[in-house]
């Protein structure tokens, strides 16, 4: 096809072209019909994944300081103008496009259940259904990646959790935008430099079997090692791990100082930790520590602690990059209010309820959830309202922001006050179901 | 942390920041030993994932093109001056740095088995680590992408299938890259707007729920629409399916004119295609196309085209964007020569073959595979040799680079050639292994 190529996609500009094309096809319709009317679209999941009992909700608060400065730039729009079909009053419109609408979200580490809104956005119809895909796409991958994270936090308790999973994840941007939603869902640190960098994450690193294989012994790896970093985490799995450890050991003895840690990246390792920390401790190197990694997920992390291995730190990698079991949530984004009527789908198995909304969280007095209350916008119910303005007239309100250390403390809060049972790793109760208020109920069964 | 911010994400100046912070200490340990001599790491799978038979090599060439172009700029070198450890040898190494090597790859779209190198990179020890995970990276979400494409085109036949994952892709350079890798793997057409532009690929999209919701009647709303396309595809399930289907032969009828296509997004897909082509083939509109879309994989499309349904295109989603059953593929880099000596890892289940390799695909005179020959890299051996240079001495080789429909057509014929049932959706023999040269097995039995 001969057409102008689009702004490259590590720019800015690039940005506004993640639509569907019948995301524009629409636009262009609604501008022809004139059906510039106020529409309210809801952001939210039917039902979670197998083996998920609750999801995480991330990356709502990066695409509110998003929306206020996407703009068509002549790039883009040149790119566009070549695509068949669409009409110069559309890439006029476009031309002029800023988001001038609502943005209501709930807090980023905010746990949900199936139908209750992550966000809703309101505005103009056409503005509001241009950014259907990239709010989806941001969100989505964040909230996916989150889950993720907290179910890991929850099977290593309090041991510490690094993310290794950069290689592994989808593309560059998906492993940045993971290191933001690892640290909401409760890991500690990443050992991916660009991520790490732009989210002031705490950085970590090791060391590569090829340093150890590009040495003509492991033990003088070691040493050279050592000379570089004054308290280095020892790989020593790359030909023996008790091999390893014992060079470990005798260098420590020559040299009079003690490593951070020791890594294993394979094989049975509980067994190999208990064999390692017995040599270390019997060399009085007791707070020499040990981290394993090595295709771990929350199963294998819980299977360690449950038989009490000596484990210091896990270093999680695949499973956590691509949420390898469940790598993505029946996430939608559905009209639900046009030019002041309530709107739903009914197409089999895809019931969704009408109107703009709001919903609740109930406490008991010690923090304890006692459930969650799904209504009407225009609702009140006790409890506090989940869905909280973020940008008002496309004006991005900043001090409803928070900082992702606030993020994943609310995470960590509000996981604690959810009933064990019904979001533990194996969950034995069905996922969460908010109630429905009363005009809630009486619109969907109008509809 | 207080630490100068990095290039932000979406520029090209944030891609050398695409590393795991032990590739900059193993390299800061490599310049500080003097362990700079010319090294080979090779990229390869021990094994497929569960349900996988082969693997389609794809995103190699956009690595050949951008490992040239790689540039630590000051706003980079500024971010990594604040992180604890990094020497200032380090930093200006890194400002220095072009990458001087060789890379080898097979071509784009090449079905690899287990242990077969994608690519090797050779260099001075300290440039080939530092690229070990945007290399990874990259090839990774590629292949698994595409090799996910490919087994849905398997599964369709020659029926058409088109791209609708970006809203499910872990962010929009996934989805991007999705693209590229799809159409090598396959598919026909997509919906994504930036990614069809960036890779010159056929776009297509429908209409949506919303734009039917926000009219007053389904009528209204595909009239409004054909008002501004000439040959629209109307969804017909917002409400009903055949109700949405009489309407569209309402509208022909009072028109006299027929839609390009009418698309079933929900319910029982083979029930209702039937139904409606027949509604369709009654109305005399025997030449409106039936597509349908929704939670559609490999399975339920080789599952309707069993039964028969009268189809004619489907589009694809969630499995597609995040190769949902395997979204990750155990990839690894690993050093296999340094100095002039081979090198290898032995940790337990984690067996390697040392040395620089070259793999040779042997046919018959009609082009069926005969097998794999995997040797080193100074082996002769019969068959196609796989690997070729593509960068030599920093150098991109542009003459060896593909267009993007070359690599489809290379991947379907490749995959033409292959035993039916090792390849097959549910393959019922084990993935195709290579054979070892005499002088590979005589290497890998001393090591």
């Amino acid at each position: 096809m001969d057409r102008p190529a689009p702004p490259p996609l590590h720019t800015p500009a690039a940005l506004p072209l993640a639509v569907d094309l019948y995301e524009l096809t629409m636009l262009q319709a609604y501008l022809h019909s004139g059906l510039g009317g106020e529409a309210t679209f809801s952001l939210f999941f039917r039902k979670l994944p197998p083996g998920r009992s609750y999801a995480i909700a991330c990356g709502q608060q990066e695409v509110a300081e998003l929306l206020p400065t996407l703009r068509f730039e002549s790039s883009a729009l040149e790119a566009l103008a070549g695509v068949p079909g669409l009409s110069p009053a559309l890439l006029e419109w476009l031309a002029d496009f800023r988001f001038s609408g609502t943005l209501r979200s709930v807090r980023e580490g905010t746990p949900v259940f199936p139908q209750e809104p992550i966000l809703e956005i309101s505005g103009p119809l056409p503005e509001v259904q241009l950014l259907e895909t990239l709010v989806m796409n941001q969100v989505h991958t964040q909230t996916v990646l989150a889950t993720k994270a907290a179910r890991l936090r929850q099977a290593a308790g309090p041991v510490p959790l690094v993310d290794f999973s950069m290689r592994r994840a989808h593309g560059i941007e998906a492993s940045v935008r993971g290191v933001r939603a690892f640290h909401v869902g409760g890991l500690d640190a990443t050992s991916n430099v660009l991520g790490g960098l732009t989210y002031g994450m705490p950085l970590s690193g090791t060391m590569a079997h090829s340093f150890i294989q590009a040495h003509d012994s492991e033990l003088g790896a070691f040493e050279d090692f050592w000379a570089t970093s004054p308290a280095p985490t020892f790989l020593i799995d790359t030909y023996d791990s008790l091999q390893g450890v014992d060079r470990v050991i005798e260098l420590s003895r020559r040299l009079g100082r003690q490593p951070a840690a020791v890594r294993i990246d394979s094989g049975d390792l509980g067994a190999q930790a208990r064999e390692v920390r017995r040599r270390l401790d019997a060399a009085g190197l007791d707070s020499v520590r040990i981290v394993v990694s090595g295709n771990l997920d929350e199963q294998a992390i819980a299977g360690l602690r449950a038989q009490e291995a000596p484990i210091d730190g896990f270093g999680v990698g695949t499973a956590l990059g691509v949420s390898r079991d469940a790598p993505a949530l029946d996430l939608v984004y559905k009209m639900v209010d046009y030019d002041g009527r309530p709107r739903a789908k009914r197409s089999p198995g895809k019931v969704q309820l009408p109107g703009a909304k709001q919903w609740w969280r109930r406490y008991d007095g010690d923090g304890r959830v006692l459930g969650d209350v799904l209504g009407l916008a225009a609702d009140r119910a006790e409890g506090e309202p989940q869905l909280r303005a973020r940008i008002v007239a496309g004006e991005l309100l900043r001090d409803t922001l928070h900082t992702l250390d606030e993020a994943r403390e609310h995470r960590a809060r509000e996981l604690a006050g959810l009933p064990a049972a019904r979001i533990a790793l194996e969950a034995d109760e069905p996922a969460l179901e908010a109630a429905l208020t009363p005009a809630l109920r009486a619109l969907a069964e109008r509809h």
